[in-house]
């Protein structure tokens, strides 16, 4: 049974043909997540001294920490999953990203161990944040911006061993440009908005202190 | 012309053996480390308002970065360099280093990303840390934690990536306990603790602007 993979010559014994349409697969993601994010923006309205971006981050972490462990933990766990006789959604959504990246099917070791390091650590941390974003922790920032570095770090290794590898692992430049640049562009320009914000809050706590550093030991003094 | 490395089957069309032996080629390095740290403390005890753990880490951030830029970045813009018929004692190093993971020698794809990006980003961030550190820098701590990640995170990747292609690489355990955990180690549990004291500090700094803030706002009432 032939694939419709690229580079042809990829060997997938025993792949069993995708049989969701593209908009079966995507119209359940982005619904889940649409009423995931709505319900996120309307609870933590209800949070007491939360701004509009803390609520739409708090949106965000949810909707990433949860795609992480549950779509990209799915593939993880699930060697062999486009050879599957009763393919679950899951099976069909990475049979379907495939077209746009066939390391997945082809369980390439480097696309499989930046989607582990993803799923198992970067997921829950992601959630995490919520809790932290909501609550007022002290470590509200550094986490964030720890889940951020992850995720960029993951990107570039994605991307650069894809380059090195051959850069030829689409069916076509709409999947390239849809799946390969289009999905995973997220991953990159949100996570270096939140790591920059990050960053800015942090120095100026840092500065904060040390204003009140003198003062405080001037008051010692006294 | 065979090779020393493992797995034997490893094709190296062109190899040039290695000329130099182990303690040629780790005494230059261990060498300058060690001239570089000492030079680095001794400066740094002119700069006002450094604690010792300050300056420690000040040698440690030179030497990575230093280590990252010069050792790890030969290797990352010499491809070939097993098969120079004039090796220099960088090319040399790699060969030696190789024993421990063939994967160098076989410029394998995600063994090279990681490398890449540490000695092209974490190699001038770790020395700007230098410096960070010396001028009481506002960002000084977060640096040092995004250095941190970065190595953590390359780590990460580089076991993971040698576990799920065989875990096969090295001559014998000498080169594995020595070279492949040993020499990598200190770029695991350094980070660690580096990242852990950044942590805390971070979060140290934002429970202080906290108490602050209330202060200020109830100033600004009266």
């Amino acid at each position: 049974m032939g694939h419709p993979y690229a580079p042809a010559e990829l060997q997938l014994p025993g792949y069993v043909p995708l049989q969701l349409s593209q908009s079966q697969i995507l119209a359940p993601y982005l619904g889940t997540s649409l009423l995931l994010v709505l319900a996120i923006w309307l609870v933590s309205g209800r949070c007491r001294g939360l701004s509009k971006i803390d609520r739409l981050l708090m949106c965000w972490w949810a909707f990433t920490g949860l795609t992480h462990i549950v779509i990209e933990g799915t593939f993880v766990f699930a060697p062999g999953f486009f050879r599957k006789e009763n393919p679950n959604y899951f099976d069909e959504l990475w049979k379907e990203y495939s077209k746009g990246d066939s390391r997945y099917v082809a369980r390439d070791t480097a696309t499989l161990t930046v989607e582990a390091i993803t799923a198992v650590l970067e997921g829950p941390a992601s959630l995490l944040a919520v809790y932290a974003i909501a609550s007022h922790k002290s470590y509200s920032h550094i986490l964030q911006f720890t889940v951020c570095l992850g995720q960029l770090y993951g990107c570039l290794v994605y991307f650069i061993t894809a380059y090195l590898d051959g850069f030829n692992f689409w069916v076509s430049p709409f999947y390239f440009w849809a799946y390969f640049i289009g999905a995973n562009s997220f991953w990159v320009w949100i996570p270096t908005l939140i790591a920059m914000r990050s960053w800015k809050k942090i120095c100026a706590a840092f500065r904060a202190e040390k204003l009140q550093m003198p003062q405080s030991e001037g008051q010692r003094q006294l």
